[in-house]
């Protein structure tokens, strides 16, 4: 067999390790020939591809990145035209079909999002064979227990979450961290509980400021004059999402870092005149070397996509369901997203052990 | 209800973090009183407890070992005597019911491995009201998915390799890594899989030299003139166990150290003449911060076994079924042993992606 | 011997470690009593003050922040006067004095920054015995090679660099890094060595924000699709004061985090077209778990300033001049600042490399 | 200028980093090319050598190892004649100075030890213009002030001491480590004041077991059941050097990793009847992403050997003398060793913090 294989979207620890897999997995085990595609989908629009051997797959499975380059505006169904001056978007999806045949690939390997695997759905469609691997930090994408990527963001956070711990209680400060999570509050209840965060804050759980303040309150009046709180960049308080969000908005005009990390900040210092500061940790949650788990669970998807491809296993992705790693339909991974379960095991945890999530 | 909490066994990353769930669990959700017992079933022997209050289990999460103290020889069923010189067990269990009246305790919370729940099943059958929760680094125990310093000692040994994989590369060597593993080889596995091993030997899996010297050839002839191999300390050669034991423990009787690894490594070079050293990665692999994963189990672990001792399930501990925490009798997790299954997900991506374990 | 210590200002790794020291050698080497005085000089004013013996002062050694709390707001020269509502400053520096006395004290030690460290000299004008500890992660302060904590804070920026490589090599970003350092550009240069950067800003040295697109242009054309900026949180474009302070001003009202390294990623968006990412690491540079590097001059340092007390070297400070530790004259540390040599071996290096510092 | 570069030796963190100033270096300051020789001095005795440009070059900072191999037994003055059988050793020195200009060379940068720069010396005196490059984990090698890789051993041993210090605690045991430094003490001093060791063992101050014995009998009084050892491999009892040699190479002929840690380990429980454990941490001192003050210092060596090319001062060899780096003959490195000062301020510090060396 010959396959190709490509990385969509953004950045992901774990994403080498898969490439790896599939190459070492396609080379020792089934004697195929992999090509490596360059900057996601474009490099498939632009044939952009070069031989991935043994030799290039080496060495890579502790790094960061990706050594096929990725892209956020690769979409072959609304490609940006450079050619002329103006944004137009125009379906090249043809074309891509086309290098894949001009190619001699029989299979194509498609490590990407929500979005990437959806444009993955729609070439199978025209006929591509192919098999994604989910690929997300957020941990938000259904049909799969649970991302590569993931757990070592949330290892991140901690990290900077045991930092931010001692200057707080040394400084009798409350300590505000944004972290990622738009829709989905996954990294930061994991990252709260183990960081040992005082106050979650998560999209699926609107929040009240007060409630926050008087949780600080409860804590300094048993001596605790520090509180670390952790906000998805997608929470919202109840109610209050349209003022927040022009507020938000508007600091974005000038400004893009300022969200809502901020906006609790000011309104905590606001309610309790305790000296408050905000901390949002962007883009090191994306990259980094993949931890243990993370590279277990990239490496397992990397070989099962090779065996899925020899099983003929199309228009399918690989998907953990513990112990298994199994074939879930690529469809049911789209325009459905895994949101935190308010009454689910963490979150339930969570208030076991005191975290407030804001709510009551 | 007043609680009492004890920690038995050898050292794990996780059980400050379950000893702050179950006090903050306590406090918070059911106005609870918590003491903490010393030194494992010792100090309910020898009375040696005290208060835990929030404060003194505030803090803790990060850190390694635990506050409580454990002890390997306070087995109550068959105690040291130590009044006497001499060596004499003695059955001291009526003592340790004794004091559990005595502190007034309507509960008590076991964290330990085997033998640690163990004792603790039978001091259940004594009318000892206690809940169980499960610890081994080795990830070896029944009716649990997965237990806490697991991960976190994966992520030591695969640290270790790290490391050890550029020195192996630059200088043309063959590197032996014996890690943690008696009876299960989860540990190497997973580890071996996550550092970029390139052969993994385990107990469940007996190896032949031979086949562990032609790999070293072949990747030799592939222009790879290094070797990771990552041996479990209860790894045997196949038909050899005799002769690997009786070398073993000849060796032990001058030096502590000598193990499997240095067998291993012996025999390779032997075989092959190529430069090889061996690294026992030894304590290091129980101790240190936990990882996000562990603190993460460790406090549902925690919180789920207060839920429990409310509920009444006593004889019972806490147990992982993905995604929930569910109570499961003591006497499951007993005389049985959670093994690597040669045919599972793991060995088989293993070998899907070139991992020689040693045994074809 | 009856000493105090105090800690004052902003976190700083190594905190901690330096009060062991002072412990461990007054009372191992000297038999001396030592307590510790809580949240800087705020405790002297306020009498609260604790025995710390060689228990409180043991496990500290590798945790971040201070067991003695810490102050930003604690001159006793300018105190603010909480029992009247406004807003007044006045000086209690006599009873500062008096507390001293009242406490027995023989000798205070005095761990902070210029500011704090030009308190205690003040103090010792009105005749408190006293040796001061220097301690800025910014590694600013004069008559010292190095401060502990700077160390420290340069490995928590290097490892966010090594994660933003491989996310800025993968994804043909500029990747602008704002770290600490208003008034001198240490941390920027050493983590923006150490951590490959290919620009860094420094407030030593103004930049064109034209000489940064020019850079990043040049390494396109040798097929370099991405570039790390590391920006000073002080740095500021030639000529330019006036136009980006405005900026950043204006910003810094709706928004505080609005800085300069957001002010460098839109100047260099808009002369260049390419993707450009900020990211601003905040409090974590000045927590976290100490180097060894600094746990080890927190450590001498500590040692030092007792033995320094019972030299009767007052209103001097310990001080650094590799490789040992000597005596330095308070007021040495103060009004002066150590600045990046702009043709000293660092930025020379730098350029030596290929480092842009922005200035042609 | 056209010049060579190799790596002879042991594994040391910061290698590639040098590798990568002096290409950098040497390309972007003089329109140098440089040419990689590969595995030591056999890639000079062998022709064996490539082209290394800024691609090849580039991403290998935070890298473990040497991206151009090395080789322990590479001596051209004593070459193993691998052509016949027999190990016979002969003179290729001028087979190396032979390909040197065959090479087109003008100049050769040597980075290894005491030994590769031994022969770096004689190759000059035969006409090879060469720039020495200092490297040992150990520190101690003569007229640098410090080494690189020698920061991020000390950090790695640290590491460990920082996981075994809460087994210890937790369990009462005294735990030895044994450490690198077979003829200084500089790791074993540094890592463990910087991993809050109670007793270090150097080679430059032979110790008495029982003033060991005597150390933990005191901390066990003052309710420190617990007490951690850590141990360079050089290391020997007072006047017991025989019994000692004679019982550890013994031990050597069976298992090659007993030695003094494993020795010391068993006299103490012997002496003190408290559970002792001991681990040698090996190999994983040797590599490893090396530290930011590694990598900085490795940057700051090679970007100033090729200025030193540049500027003649062949037979020289870069040294650092804070603040800067300057040149030393190559010969004032050789056959001297930097030992730990026995009255110098780092085993003063250990001893005012109450830290025993074993001596009294």
């Amino acid at each position: 067999m010959r396959m190709g294989i490509l990385t969509g979207g953004g950045d992901c620890p774990g994403l080498n390790a898969v490439i790896r897999a599939v190459v070492k997995t396609a080379v020792h085990e089934y004697n195929d020939e992999v090509i490596g595609i360059r900057d996601g989908f474009s490099g498939l629009i632009e044939n952009r591809v070069h031989d991935l051997d043994l030799d290039r797959a080496s060495g890579i499975l502790s790094r960061g990145g990706t050594i096929l380059g990725s892209s956020n505006r690769d979409n072959p169904f609304e490609y940006g035209d450079k050619s002329t001056g103006a944004v137009r978007h125009i379906d090249v999806s043809d074309t891509v079909v086309e290098n894949f045949h001009k190619n001699n690939l029989d299979c194509l390997i498609v490590i990407g999002g929500d979005g990437t695997l959806d444009i993955a759905h729609r070439l199978s469609a025209k006929g591509v064979n192919l098999v994604g691997i989910p690929k997300t930090i957020d941990n938000d994408l259904n049909s799969t227990e649970v991302t590569f990527g993931y757990d070592t963001a949330v290892g991140t956070v901690m990290d900077a979450l045991d930092k931010i711990q001692t200057t707080a209680e040394s400084h009798h400060r409350v300590m505000v961290v944004e972290v990622m999570g738009r829709d989905a509050g996954w990294i930061a209840t994991a990252s709260g509980i183990a960081g040992g965060a005082h106050i979650i804050l998560i999209p699926e759980i609107p929040f009240h400021p007060e409630v926050i303040a008087r949780k600080i309150y409860e804590r300094k009046e048993r001596g605790k004059h520090f509180t670390v709180i952790v906000v998805a960049e997608g929470a919202t308080p109840l109610g209050g999402d349209r003022v927040i969000k022009r507020t938000v908005e508007e600091a974005s005009e000038s400004v893009r870092l300022g969200g809502i990390g901020e906006w609790v900040a000011n309104q905590v210092e606001e309610l309790t005149r305790v000296e408050t500061r905000c901390t949002v940790l962007g883009h090191i949650q994306r990259g980094g070397s993949p931890s243990a788990f993370d590279r277990i669970l990239a490496t397992r998807y990397g070989a099962a996509a090779v065996v899925l491809a020899h099983e003929g296993k199309f228009d399918h992705m690989v998907s953990l369901q513990t112990p298994n790693i199994v074939a879930a339909p690529l469809t049911d991974a789209l325009h459905q997203m895994k949101r935190v379960n308010v009454n689910g095991s963490h979150v339930i945890t969570g208030k076991n052990i005191g975290i407030s999530f804001g709510d009551k």
